[in-house]
This record gives C-alpha cells, structure tokens and sequence, in this order.
C-alpha cells in the first residue's frame, strides 16, 4: 500500500470512530469515484460496526432504479449537478438505510468534458437523520443534507483520489 | 499507482475489452471486497461502455434488500457460502441488469474467521445470459451460474486483492 492509499485508510478509520462514537451507520452512493469509497471504508478492519454498504451507480438508469433520482433531474441538471448529487444522498439513506449517507457524482476524464463542467468537476451529497436526544441518539426520521463542488486538478486517479479525501473528511466533520 | 495496483488495472482494461466485444453489460456485487471490483473496474476510463454499476452489499440486511438473498440461505449456510455467492450474483443480474454479474463474499479477516471457515475463505458466484444466436447477441433471458471457492494466504489487504484478481481473471474467461 502507497503513502497515499495509507493516508486514505487513516482518514476512513478516523471517520469511522467519529461514526461508531455517535452511533451512526454510514452508506455510500458512488459514480466517478465506483467504489473506491466503499472500498477505501472497508480497507478499515471492523468496519461493518459503522458501515453498512453502498451502491455503485455508474449508469444513469441505475441512479434512477437504485436511489430514486428523478429523470427529470438528469434531464433538465445533468447527473453532474448539485440537484443529482442530493437526490443520490437522500435516496441512499432511504434505499440503505443508516443515519448518514455520502454520494459522489463527478467528471473524471479524461473524456466526458462539457462546457461549463470540465473534467475535474465533482458534486458531493451528504444526507442525515438530524434529530438526537440529549445522549445524540436518534429520535426522528428528519433528514437534513449538505452539498459541495469541486472542480479537482489532474488526472483520472488524481481527480477520483481527491474525490474520496473530501467526501470523507466532511463525513468526518458532519458526524 | 503501485505495480500490483497496476496488473489489477491491466486486468480490469483486458476484461473490460473482451466484454465490450461481446457486448456484455456487467454488473457486481461484493462483500469482502466492499467495492474493490468495481474501484478497479472503473479505473478503465471508458468503462461506461461495458460497466454499469453494482453493490456493496456489506452487512446481511443489505444482500437481502438489494440482491434478494433468502433469509433462509444466510440462516442455514451464512454468508460466506455457496449459496449466497450463487443468490447475490443472480440477484444482481436481477436488480441491476446487464448480461453478467460477478458476486464475492468471505472472510478478509483478520476477524471473523469460523469453524471451517477459516480468515481468507471467499466464495465466488457469476451469472450470465447463457443464450445467444449466431452473432453472439443475447436472445433470451435464462440465466447460467458458476460458482468457486478459494482460501487466501495473506492479510486483510492481501486477502481482497487475490479476490478482485480470481473475480475478474474468471470473468475473462466466462466472456
């Protein structure tokens, strides 16, 4: 293993500490980066404490059948969009259950470049059950959820590296 | 990008060109590996052509919501079994689409190890549209199955990496 796969092994096991503290279960819903998150998570002995799994929807259909997303959003926003990104989040936690969810929909290259969203591009999801008591276990089913863009410098594994860094260092901070 | 991450990455863009050929769409479902195909599958850029997406389908609630494995098979045979490799690659084929589907679960360790299950067993299931007419296509929707076993030396890592390696040298030859 690299220095560089290390340094994302250290940040999934500190995320997943952060998740097994509140008691959370994590499930991922993945495009450009195609499990690496997934796989970067369970790299981490133990995991299944934390993790429950995740869906890998490459294809457009499949962010429909698997997480819900709305073919009007693919339509009029393109899966690379904040509104996909959202949607992928929320329909992972309902699809998967768990109390928090990532979803990653990007541009890796080094095709796929479009006018306005360059290779690089990425939109991130994170959806949450936001209510806890007073011990931060959950009470209701009210989810909240945050989304960000990047647009990541370099090649296709540099790109989806950087992908799965920030994912889960949100996770880490969201938690 | 170390050399063993490399061979998988030749070995993924070498499956991926024989199932482009015949014009088969793959789908995955992993436990062990918790993503790791389908990381390496998408390495291949282009692999849209021919990948469509999957699940990591890491805790047992997940391999019966998402791939339809009985309760029945895990009570009786567990997850790490014949069975449940053969349901989780029919399931995906089922749930996910596509012509074939390749499907892992065992025991990366360095946990989790049973009475004759020791850490590094992994059961391999693949599921394909077995008929075609003169020019290769698919005619029909009846399914076939293989299904191996295999006992891995080595560590978590070392564990994950031989069965990305058999799932996807299988799936070459299948194709």
């Amino acid at each position: 293993m690299n220095l560089d796969d290390l340094y994302l092994q250290r940040l999934a096991a500190r995320t997943g500490a952060i998740l097994l503290d509140r008691d959370w279960r994590l499930v991922t819903a993945e495009s450009c980066t195609g499990g690496w998150i997934a796989k970067t998570l369970t790299d981490v002995p133990g995991c299944s404490s934390w993790y429950l799994g995740g869906v890998v929807t490459y294809s457009n259909a499949l962010k429909q059948t698997l997480l819900g997303v709305r073919p009007s959003t693919l339509a009029v926003h393109g899966a690379v969009s904040e509104a996909c990104a959202r949607e992928m989040a929320l329909g992972a936690l309902k699809s998967l259950g768990g109390q928090v969810a990532v979803a990653v929909t990007g541009i890796a290259g080094p095709g796929g470049g479009q006018p306005g969203k360059p290779v690089g591009t990425v939109w991130f999801g994170w959806a949450w059950q936001a209510d806890r008591n007073e011990t931060g276990r959950i009470e209701t089913g009210r989810t909240r959820t945050h989304v960000a863009m990047e647009t990541f410098a370099g090649d296709r594994e540099a790109v989806r590296r950087s992908t799965v860094d920030r994912a889960l260092a949100e996770l880490a901070r969201l938690a």
